[in-house]
């Protein structure tokens, strides 16, 4: 049975080898241990803000998917929250299995449950499939998602 | 001489205005005064809540643009802070004088002093002079922008 929880601070360092486990994300992150400082850091700046929540999918208690909830209260469409969804990686050896489809319509419900009005997400356009992936799932691919790095 | 600084209580209205002075907005947005009571809540959500700031461009002590900031921490990308662009208008009558990119690049300034490592923002395909403008600022369109209303 998949089951969806909060992130805990021992499922850092899996969780840091799922975002490695990927086309783009294998060149930007550092899966040597001890981790890098910074992931500790970010863990815990994300674990005490209650604006963000990093859930994990679990399967026969392994880690096997991970996303990241921003929820964003915005004066836009008449002062509403928006739920902002990043980071969403299902282990390789999963894919394929639905556990994806799963996570993010977990990530729906928790948003539904905040009083959330949009739910919004960017995705790679080098990542082929995504965006038929987030289609099937209700998403309309209305926005340019446009980046600067600092 | 343009001024930039956090929203106050007393700019709710105008900004409210700003917003609904929009092709998109208009429809979205609700300027009747007293203000609906959600952007009152929305308003204070964001004042007190460090992760995001509402900016105001001010011109000869009237207020004419406005931009959402919100900082994110992440995981990815070895554990960095994001900044997130959001509800950028210009009053239409300031339209096409600069404006607009001063208030991106003024955003960018702050997510700089912030540490962030990317700014991102999403912007509405139906805005078709959007996406050269914030070429042009150095932003690149490499993602699908997906929202789901709920």
């Amino acid at each position: 049975m998949i089951i969806f929880r909060e992130a805990k601070r021992e499922d850092l360092e899996r969780i840091v080898l799922l975002l490695a486990d990927d086309m783009l994300g294998t060149g930007r992150e550092d899966v040597s241990i001890p981790l890098h400082q910074a992931y500790e850091q970010a863990f815990e700046a994300i674990s005490k803000d209650k604006h963000n929540e990093l859930i994990v999918a679990e399967w026969d208690e392994k880690v096997v998917g991970v996303c990241q909830l921003t929820y964003i209260p915005y004066l836009t469409y008449r002062g509403s929250w928006r739920a902002i969804i990043e980071g969403v990686r299902i282990a390789s050896e999963f894919r394929g299995k639905g556990f994806g489809e799963a996570l993010i319509k977990e990530a729906i419900v928790r948003a539904k449950e905040k009083g959330v009005l949009l739910v919004q997400l960017t995705t790679d356009k080098q990542r082929s499939k995504a965006k038929h992936f987030y289609e099937k799932i209700g998403f309309k691919a209305t926005h340019e998602g446009m980046k600067l790095e600092l």
